[in-house]
């Protein structure tokens, strides 16, 4: 079986080793978001990628949800004694490693894609992790301060802001001439599943489907479109989405965000009518607090959601898989 | 007193020690050698520089000589696990973030000086250091192996091959279109004394002299020239400079090291006939275990050259002094 599906960060990768556990014979492919990514200190940095390769690859804190067990800040603390900011960004001594030979390797004309796979020959994340696109995307959130408005990189409104200033537009810089990246579109039109983990519906997964003809493949796919609800009883289960949900006038519920996705329409078994609803999802699992939502276009069901664990997780995957009829 | 030394790393911080205990009220300039710089991940490493401002600046490890105290390699040990080399450079953690500071402040279009300088307001050495030149000359090394003739940079043949494959050659690559940093030149010319501490002949004080109207500076200037041997009963105090002596044909001698940098000629007071020698030294400390060297045009002087701390330091800068009759 085919599995394709879009991930952010900490959610996403928590998901996936479910998936991956659930699935050991499925051939997974994830489409990961760039639109976080950032260059500090002449160093490319991609948050989700990594997250996602750190968690699959058993190097990720389990503590933290990012970042590499046993991180240290030696450099950074450095770079702070030289009084080269940002201090916000926590640039751990293993994880530079990884961005010094991402860089490295940009540098010398590979792409994202190739320098994600040549990444993960070390991490072995037993899954094939692409970039949404190879293309430079960035997340910038528009705020309004005393100065005005002005628009900051998400990862500063992220983490410096703590998302607490009121974000009136997130917008993804460059995306309207990005292409998705080499096997993006054939890994959504050639899978048996796809899925859309409990990742940030904004800048997220909202991010993957900013790059041109990324929404369409979803909305074209003979496969079945499975979503999990990031939210829980009107709150985030972690991160700060419902700062990104107000920026784009979406409610924090699941139900919300269900139709922020929207319904492909009616769906026949062999994919005949998908796509006449314009929107992304067949299914939508919610969890069992939030019973009773309902989605227009779109088959609703509720269970547990939080991932305590690997099997908890793996138990949200069948769910999905049950959903999808697949 | 204006002072201005040409320094290498370990030999040269140590001295420079000593001259700044010395001499605590002179106005000391450090001309660096940047001819073992390298490139390597990306980052500008300029390991002499480094040297000096590390050690001046308390922050050196005082075991190895270079690099930080209290250093990790945390990053180096990530890299090595990526496949990414050479294995053979020290790369520490701390270290990094210097590396990390410069790379980005040349690529945004500062100069190498303006670079040091920065970097040591952070050190703060209490003297002035200059790099050689603003422009890249790099100290390669041509040796005969199995395959033929070929260069490597000097800081692969110190390191990886430990100067055990006999040097051809030793180049100064781009030094023939490379200008003296700004203030290197004002710095010997107004002088009131210049000082060769105990660096390599070859490829420390020799790469600062490979750069054009640097040895003629020293040749001209009206201050008295004192240097301090670094061989001591025909071989090296530190490191390898018998096998980079060998591979320009100068004997491992304190008296064929002095013979190399040459007498100014003969030196009445107020500069009259300097440079009439072509060479570029006045004086020459020797280690009273070389008493009796002779160097034609130069005032020889025997006494103990080991800078085993900071005092006995002191006392061979006061013999240095003492030498140039300032």
């Amino acid at each position: 079986m085919k599995i394709t599906a879009l991930a952010g960060g900490i959610g996403g990768s928590r998901f996936l080793l479910g998936a991956r556990a659930a699935l050991p014979d499925a051939e997974i492919t994830v489409i990961g978001n760039t639109g976080d990514d950032i260059t500090l200190h002449g160093l490319r940095i991609c948050p989700d990628l990594d997250t996602v390769m750190y968690t699959l690859g058993g190097g990720i804190s389990t503590e933290r949800g990012w970042g590499r067990h046993a991180e240290t800040f030696t450099v950074a603390d450095e770079l702070a004694t030289y009084g080269v900011g940002p201090a916000w960004f926590g640039l751990g001594d293993r994880d530079l490693a990884t961005h010094l030979v991402r860089t490295q390797m940009l540098a010398a004309g590979y792409s994202l894609t190739d320098v994600t796979a040549a990444l993960c020959q070390r991490w072995k994340p037993g899954l094939r992790l692409l970039p949404m696109s190879d293309d430079r995307v960035e997340t910038h959130v528009v705020i309004e301060t005393d100065e005005g408005r002005r628009a900051v990189h998400f990862q500063e409104w992220w983490l410096r802001m703590r998302a607490a200033t009121p974000a009136r537009e997130i917008i993804s810089v460059g995306a309207e001439k990005a292409r998705p990246a080499p096997g993006v579109l054939d890994a959504l039109a050639n899978a048996d599943l796809v899925l859309l983990p409990p990742s940030n519906p904004v800048v997220s997964i909202g991010s993957i489907l900013a790059v041109p003809g990324l929404r369409e493949a979803l909305i074209g796919t003979p496969a079945p479109v499975v979503g999990v609800s990031p939210i829980i009883s009107g709150a985030p289960v972690r991160g700060m989405a419902d700062a990104c949900l107000r920026a784009i006038g979406v409610a924090t519920t699941a139900g919300a965000v269900g139709a922020h996705y929207g319904g492909r329409g009616h769906r026949a078994p062999g994919g005949a009518g998908a796509g006449a609803g314009g929107g992304i999802l067949d299914g939508w699992l919610v969890d069992t607090a939030d019973t009773g939502t309902k989605v227009p276009g779109v088959t609703v069901k509720a269970r547990p959601l939080l991932m305590t664990d690997v099997e908890a997780t793996v138990e949200i995957v069948r769910a999905a898989l049950e959903l999808a009829g697949v």
